[in-house]
């Protein structure tokens, strides 16, 4: 089992305006993709769109107001199926710190490297979204590749 | 044990140009810290330098001219030292592919989240450089967090 791991600091914000942005479909469609449906609260599932790539559906598993926010993937490439998602969340002066988890991968494939790398930047629009306004969701975000 | 994987692609370049600036101390200097001496040789030393936070020095393991690099951290914060660190590069048609691992971390603590988060922006740091001459070495790197 290896896990992608990643940590970024947003400044001037509270927990619950990173909360909002891993809970609404709003909030997710404004750094993730542009093409996000479905329901943030526990037991929905949530559908992220990539056209014309694919996707991925996540059970919202868990959600601790301004605290946690844990998704399982249920559909998507067969590398993700069954994967965790966890972010948790937490103030800490005029930062809100967010600790991000991606477990339960089976093997370090080299599309594993992939979504490590395209995670980190999806972190930064997150945060950018919420110190700035604008975040970076796809079809407008960071090309790090040929694989985009 | 768990690691920090990572993968870019660096377009319209060649392996060459990404492995002389892995491999030579005026190329590190531009993406990663202007404060960058030693030796990226075989068996030398590379001092990297984050005034006024610290940094690192890596021994050279091994290098294959295009293909891999691999260094060992001989010094530096606790939970760096005695981890290793692999570029791998490969052509694939206009790209270099730039597979990158960092393992031997013997916790998954927070301070390898940031770790991993800021390795992708020095990475894209990387790409940039080759890609267009700029890359965002320290100490103008791209602030994720209150840890910088």
């Amino acid at each position: 089992m290896v896990d992608i791991l990643h940590r970024v600091g947003v400044e001037d914000a509270s927990p619950r305006e990173v909360y909002d942005a891993l809970t609404t479909t709003e909030g997710l469609a404004r750094w993730w993709t542009d093409d996000t449906q479905g329901s943030g609260e526990p037991g929905g599932v949530l559908e992220f769109r990539f056209p014309p790539v694919g996707g991925f559906d996540m059970e919202v598993v868990d959600t601790r107001a301004d605290e946690r926010v844990s998704w399982r993937v249920v559909d998507g490439p067969e590398e993700w199926v069954g994967t965790t998602i966890d972010w948790d969340l937490r103030q800490d002066g005029d930062w809100t710190i967010v600790n991000f988890a991606h477990r339960g991968w089976r093997e370090p494939v080299e599309f594993m490297h992939h979504c490590s790398t395209k995670w980190a930047t999806f972190l930064l629009s997150l945060k950018s979204l919420v110190e700035t306004g604008t975040g970076s969701p796809a079809p407008r975000d960071t090309r790090i590749s040929d694989w985009h």
